[in-house]
């Protein structure tokens, strides 16, 4: 019966899409829940789908426990499980409803412990392959990202410290210290430029210039690499699908592969 | 002579660059419109140009139907034209003028209506590879795309919900709710910036920082994935077009192309 | 003699660099004579610059007309000359020295004659082979970028003239006519972001970031094209260099060409 | 014993670990210190802390030194070690702290020579990779990386002429000269458009959208190209480990690996 119920969960595509839904309508309810005319009016309804899903994925999580040991009564396999990356994100997505409960909780922390139901939408990695993809992906690439990661935090540091040295006495407010600096140095980098803070003496603008130029194409560097072997991945996909070209002699008639 | 009639207005140089024109014609005249001073002193100009625009484009619908029926008279042939993207485009974008003398319309949706004149612009697809192309450029990177838009929109969501958390006590307008918060987060993913919102606290830049540079990232994966798609698409045909390809048989040792 | 002075314009390397040098403080001098105080303070040695720079051109745009006929005393190959790019490039940097000097021109005029000056850094064009490798991929990938050309113009237009037509009721003066949305679009579409002028409505801001969201990928596939353009060019340059495998049997001792 | 010293610093991970971390602990201090408050509470910490890594890094340069001789006692080694770019970074870290103590030097420039202290950073790279790839792919990519620098620079030449003489007469201040008009154009060609110039005239919006649809591809090419290379690195890479290629030989028909 376990092993139904294993199946059951884990691959009827009513239950799937039940649980696909009632994770993007939690997502929604906490999206809806900020707007406060809508939490004002309607905070009983919010309560309720809250109650509801608390309860539909305590019971799914006891149950992903109860088949998790695959040959018999095995606690450790239990244990694997509940320690796993999703067992966790299972746990601490249903968590922080029960702990006040438990133990007097200050109303501070309770706001900050509701925003851990934001987890729930991790749940949706469970059937899905595109996690799977990507942490592939960032495998293959680990070597190259982390050399640009670090080069850009290099040159991060370096432009910040300088600009600081640069902007301080102009700008007293802005490039208070390099923390601040560095809030200036991501925004450049990033090419977000909001525009709160940028040079205003001649010097700070000729080096933000010469780091723009330079800095934007090692920050943009992560992602051409990550595109690149996504299309790799995806053509040697390709390949393999190909048949061998079959190649027919047309003098002897005979038939080998090229 | 139906056959010389669709022959004409499928292949008809003249025609074709007749209907072009004219297309681009409608919209210059749209955006000029939008320049009251102008709208105020030629507005006879631009109803006369309107009225001949909509009568060719209703000749050229009408006559399109005619000919759509390939083999003999057959209304199941027509009716798919009639339901074809093109078929609805070449319909909706005289309709809009039509509508008001047959039913009487609020003026307010008149005025919606005449946007829907915008949808002429599509009609230059008619002719055109280019649609075709990229069109065959995104089934073949389906997948990829829907795996970086699903995880962008992961992000973006994770993003405004945490930043609504932080940013809104001390920006209680500019963060009201995770909508605003989305619209921060859209702003800053696409690195447009425009400086209307972002955070002030500590806390908010040092996340939106992190935020950022992983981010843009991700955003601007799709990107990268489909100039590749592009490229390799260009490399494929180059091959094809290249000498066959020369091949020795290890059977007989005789040459034979490919 | 003629033959001696072709090869010292277009091959000595003191004659090259001496023009090269000049243009570039050519460019210089540009950007200084722009700085007030240096153009009231020192406007007698930019002008004997101009002087000197213009003398040196003229002889030079002579001489080459002189010398442009390879095989004898032949106008049509000179005409040639005259009227290829780089001939009309070299007319114009000088011709708008001279010209208030054959007849009396409007002060306002004379000043945008005298950017034509601008026009000098293509003459930096003639010995380098940058431009040739980059007109060569150009040409390489026209048909794709042309496509993505149109996509992104139509984009635009489809973006401005929706947001006006939501956005214009709010902000009369920002979104005055579809010319003014045009302005948001390409500064949207771009990322720049300058902040001048964004949606302020909740349908504008959602039409917006969809907008952002799916048009800055198409902006930037011409850079993503040309770039994979590059990189195929690198390689198969590299890919020539290498020599053919020679591939030696151990079995037999024979060499052949893999 | 020499021997055995250079192998201590050139190999033993625990020292190496501990340079790293008192590195990583220079470049903490040194941005912890820009925060006033920090700074004059624990001013006389960072003294001390800067005295003991002085100190560390001055007896590492000494034995470095001492240690570069390969051979034997041999001058000429010792001088291309600190003469190397290694060696003059690290005496460049240290060096700042001991001039004010050999002749009087005046406060300002006292406070110029502790941002040496930043170049400390640099020291990070003797034991790392990361910067040896990242040299080998600037080389590998030189020539494609100069020509698009040399037209992004033309590009931004002209766009900020033209922008000056377009916009002065409306902006004087933004756009007062050539320089600041290049400004305008670094912040717009690398999309971060902070909003503090841009352009307000209908002929400078025009110039202005064109400038950025053209150069925004132009800046970001050497991105593209790099992170092409970057690509191309690692596949290579993963040939030369995937298994021996199988070859036939056309003479006598036996398999061996190439």
């Amino acid at each position: 019966m376990k092993k139904k119920v294993r199946d059951f969960i884990n691959h009827n595509k009513t239950f799937i899409k039940f649980i696909y839904a009632l994770i993007v309508l939690n997502i929604i309810a906490l999206i809806l829940e900020s707007y406060e005319e809508l939490n004002a009016q309607y905070s009983h309804i919010f309560y309720y789908f809250e109650l509801f899903s608390v309860a539909i994925f305590t019971v799914e999580y006891f149950i992903r426990i109860w088949v998790s040991d695959k040959t018999k009564e095995d606690k450790k396999e239990r244990l694997n499980f509940a320690f796993s990356t999703l067992g966790i994100i299972d746990l601490i997505a249903i968590l922080p409803f029960y702990l006040p409960f438990i133990f007097p909780i200050d109303l501070r922390i309770v706001r900050i412990l509701r925003l851990f139901r934001l987890l729930r939408i991790f749940k949706l990695s469970r059937y899905s392959k595109s996690l799977k993809t990507i942490q592939y992906i960032f495998k293959e690439v680990k070597g190259e990202l982390s050399i640009t990661v670090f080069v850009t935090f290099v040159l991060m540091i370096l432009s910040s410290t300088l600009m600081y040295y640069i902007e301080h006495d102009d700008q007293p407010e802005q490039f208070a210290s390099i923390g601040d600096a560095f809030w200036w140095s991501v925004a450049t980098l990033t090419t977000v430029g909001y525009g709160d803070v940028y040079p205003v003496t001649g010097l700070g603008k000729l080096l933000s210039g010469i780091i723009a130029l330079i800095g934007i194409g090692f920050v943009a560097l992560p992602t051409g690499i990550i595109s690149s072997a996504f299309i790799a991945k995806i053509q040697a996909e390709k390949k393999q699908k190909k048949k061998k070209t079959m190649c027919n002699c047309p003098h002897c008639g005979k038939n080998f592969d090229l």
